[in-house]
């Protein structure tokens, strides 16, 4: 049976990351050792991880000015990282609060800095839609604004840039390589790996260097910026057989076509699933259109006594994972960028069947 | 040709966990997927972590009064959460110095907190030797001594325990499941994942419960032994890949006849690798008898100009990264829990014959 695997995170990665990480795995480069086993510090390794930055560099477009990390502890142990590193002794920053995981980012970083914080979802006739308030200079002398642009849990996007007079960091943890960019836009932008780039334990940071220049807060060196940057990432182990899963993504990504022909073939999925959802009477969005997910699609049944029912039966046909998150409840099917166009479809068929027998 | 792989970190696993890890790797219990892209919050992986906390606890005897916790960012990480977590406002710390890495783990938690440093190794006769000096309460008000039983660049182990009127920390990194531990001596115990355990990324803490009752300084929630013990880490999500392949690793250890067989495995192997370098003029150790390491065998050749061809032509014949550390230099032969005997053999007979050539 083929099986599809909505899980938010950890995710899905490509299959043919998966079959060559298999075959790979007792002998890497023809070294009789996998990759796990050799020394972060050879000359392979040293390469691996060289070519991983390169790659992601060119996917992105990432400009000279700034750094790119890999790092350990993934998007919670950001959220600490961003405070401890850019806010020093007596810094300020504005969050912005679109769910789940921008709310997380704030509680954390107010365990070492002022934080302010401004909801920016409303209800509108029973859907959740995001409504961006004007940013003016004299709201605070802030370090930097914080965001989510992609709220895993809700299953809320924000599609348009954000207007900033600060520095702006981005959680693009569900969102990250799924759409092209414009990095020069943002101060930084992070993202635990586990849903786009590869398994957890590994976060990415790219930042850029001028907003390094203040001084920090002591932190564990592990989290500081400035020290990882010096050391190309590898100031002490970096989780290397998570960065070696993700130089092949980013390989993947690059033999797909870019980053460009990724975000056309995650909106053809994320399209063709709310239009099913929209014309059905048996499903439902919670979710204004302006503000529905690209990865993350969360919808409810009219009918929620048949949530049990719904999730045995798409189990039992290989479509995994679908349950939503604890504290939103209903379903979400999260459809990254390894999750073939055929998913959705195969999702589709068994959700308008479902419809028709109940 | 059969390799054996001598790297000190990250380092071999048994063959065994390997092969396991290879055959389930696009198909984790049936389910058609791999257990790296499986919710950390779904029930089999709840069991899989449990599993690796309850074999974990039996191997090692652990006390109820401890906790085990499983926790990103490996051994520097640690370095800085033991000062953040036990030392708050103004606690003072004792680090007994036995070589780099005992060294840096005091220079980490200068970072936040006041530690005195106490050099333990003294040079007799051009070898390195451990002195440990009498330990009395009145040398400071001290919330814990940390040390590092086994110095894995020197080649340097502590074997007697310490006598310490102060809680003991140890950094059992490169020593931890490699013999027989009374737990209940210490009051943390801590070990990056990347030797005796499993991939990088990870850390194992053990620590007594009576140690987290003084209030912490503010840090990463992540890094917080509070917060992980009360949701059985997985406050954020675990690097998963790396929990399943330790799990393994517990698993095959109870098959080889738990820590007591493998120290005595452990033991030969070290014995006879020492035995060979004793009795050789062209090999010599730096490292008094009484302090040599089971683990990580630091040996020098007396002509050290032949150091490239010993290294080049052991590599031709399967013998992968004898190189020393940089710092110190010469050669080390990491013999961990998975080196067989049958590595040790082939290590002497390539030296015995290298010796004989030249």
């Amino acid at each position: 049976m083929q099986v599809f695997n909505f899980c938010a995170g950890p995710a899905m990665l490509p299959v043919e990351v998966m079959q060559k990480a298999q075959a790979e795995m007792l002998d890497w480069q023809h070294q009789g050792v996998s990759v796990m086993e050799v020394s972060h510090r050879s000359a392979e390794f040293i390469e691996l991880a060289h070519n991983a930055e390169t790659n992601l560099r060119q996917l992105l477009n990432v400009p000279d000015d700034y750094h790119v990390l890999f790092m350990h502890g993934g998007g919670r142990g950001q959220f600490a990282a961003i405070a401890m590193n850019l806010l020093g002794e007596s810094g300020k920053a504005l969050y912005l609060n679109s769910g789940q995981w921008s709310k997380a980012a704030a509680v954390e970083a107010r365990r070492f800095a002022q934080v302010d914080e401004l909801s920016i979802v409303e209800s509108m006739e029973g859907k959740q839609q995001v409504v961006l308030p004007e940013l003016k200079s004299d709201m605070g002398d802030y370090r930097y604004l914080h965001y989510c642009p992609n709220e895993t849990v809700d299953g809320i996007e924000i599609h348009e840039p954000i207007n900033s007079p600060w520095p702006v960091i981005a959680d693009m943890s569900s969102c990250i390589l799924s759409r092209p960019i414009d990095v020069s836009q943002f101060g930084l932008i992070y993202a635990g790996a586990q849903k786009n780039i590869g398994p957890s334990g590994l976060s990415l940071v790219i930042v850029k260097k001028s907003l390094l220049e203040l001084p920090a807060l002591p932190m564990p060196s592990i989290m500081d910026y400035r020290i990882t940057a010096a050391n190309e990432s590898m100031f002490n182990t970096p989780p290397t057989y998570a960065l070696y899963l993700a130089a092949n993504v980013f390989q993947w990504l690059q033999q797909q076509g870019g980053i460009e022909a990724m975000g056309l073939k995650n909106q053809r999925k994320a399209d063709e699933l709310y239009a099913y959802i929209e014309q059905s009477h048996f499903y439902r969005s919670g979710v204004a259109a302006t503000n529905r997910s690209r990865m993350n699609v969360t919808f409810q049944l009219a009918d929620e006594s048949l949530n049990g029912e719904f999730l045995a039966q798409a189990k039992a046909r290989g479509l995994l994972a679908l349950k939503g998150h604890r504290a939103v409840g209903g379903m979400r099917a999260s459809i990254y960028n390894a999750m073939p166009h055929q998913g959705v479809v195969a999702l589709i068929a068994f959700m308008d069947e479902f419809a028709r027998n109940n």
